[in-house]
C-alpha cells in the first residue's frame, strides 16, 4: 500500500529554534530512501507504507536522543486504490484547473 | 516508546456519510487492544508506537475492503521521554488548572 | 456557517509543561460561549464559524501574553450544507454501528 | 500577528476526484493577495491572520456553493512574537543544517 504523507514534527522543550531537529528528521527520511519534498511547513513524503511509518518512528527516536523530551507530529496520510498517483501528478492536477 | 495519538480517518469516494467507516476502524482499534476515546473528531489512543501504528495501517486497509477508493488520515502523535503520561493525566492536568 | 472543530494548541519555548497555556485557551473558549468537548489531544468546539475561528485567534495572543515566543496549533474544521449536525450526534452516530 | 499556515481542504460527498475544487480555493487564496505555495498535500500560506483566515472561510463557502455537502479542513497555524519569518526562511534555516 502506498502512502503519500505530509509530515511536521515539533520538537517540545528545547526551545523556540527547532531547524536543527527537522534538519535531522530530514535526513532520516533521505537515509530511507523516500520520495521527499521539504515545504515551509513540514516535508511531503511518497513511498511504501511501512517505509513511511518506520522512518516517522526514527524521526521521534532520534529527536529525542538529541535532547527533545516530547515530541508532537502531525501526519496526514493518503492512500488510494483507485489508481496510483505521484505527489507531482497531484500538484500538476490542481494546476492544470487553475 | 509510548505514543498518545489522535486519529481522525476520512473515506473519500463513498458518499457523504462516514460513520459506518469510522465504526469499522475503530473496531479495528478495539481489537488490537488500544486503549481508546471516541470524541466527536476523532479517536485519542493511548498504546506502545508499533501497536498504535499496525492499527492505523489495519484502518486504511479494512475502509479500502469495504469500498472506499481513498481514504485520508490526520494523525497527530505524541510521545516524551521525560516522564510516562497518560491520556487521563493530560487531561486532568488541563482541568486543575481551569 | 456552522463549524465543527478540533484544536490543539502548542506553545513552544516555555519547557515542556504546556497544560497551564491550554488551560488559558480553554478558558478563552469557554467566555466565548462555545459548546466545548476537552479531551486527550485537543478540545473539540461547536459554533459559528466566526465565533470559533475569533476564539481561536484570541487563544494565540492570550498564549503569546502569557511568554510564549512560538505558537503552534492544529485545526480541523467540518461544515456541511446538507444538514444540521452537532458533536454529540457525531459520537452517537457511530457509537451505534459498532 | 502575522500567521504561517498550511491548508488541506477535503470535499466530500462528490466523489473520488478533489482537484477541481482544491483549484477553486487556491483562486479564493490568490485573489486574497496571500502568499502562497501549492504542494502535494497543501498550500501554504504566509499573511496577517485575519486575511489568512478570511480566504479559509471563504474556501469553504466557496466549495459548498460548487456542490460538495461536507468539506473537512486540516489547517495549521504558526504565530512568533520574537522576531518575523517568513516560509522561505523556514525552509532555508532547515537546508542549511543538511
Amino acid at each position: 500500500m502506498k502512502a503519500i504523507a505530509n509530515l511536521t514534527v515539533i520538537p517540545i522543550g528545547i526551545g523556540v529554534s527547532l531547524s536543527r531537529y527537522v534538519a535531522a528528521c530530514e535526513k532520516v527520511l533521505k537515509e530511507a530512501g523516500l520520495q521527499l519534498e521539504l515545504h515551509a511547513n513540514g516535508t511531503n513524503i511518497e513511498g511504501e507504507w511501512d517505509g513511511v511509518m518506520a522512518a516517522v518512528k526514527r524521526c521521534h527516536e532520534v529527536v529525542h536522543a538529541m535532547g527533545a523530551p516530547r515530541v508532537f507530529t502531525v501526519l496526514t496520510l493518503g492512500t488510494r486504490t483507485d489508481r496510483d498517483q505521484t505527489m507531482e501528478q497531484k500538484v500538476r492536477s490542481v494546476q492544470q484547473k487553475l
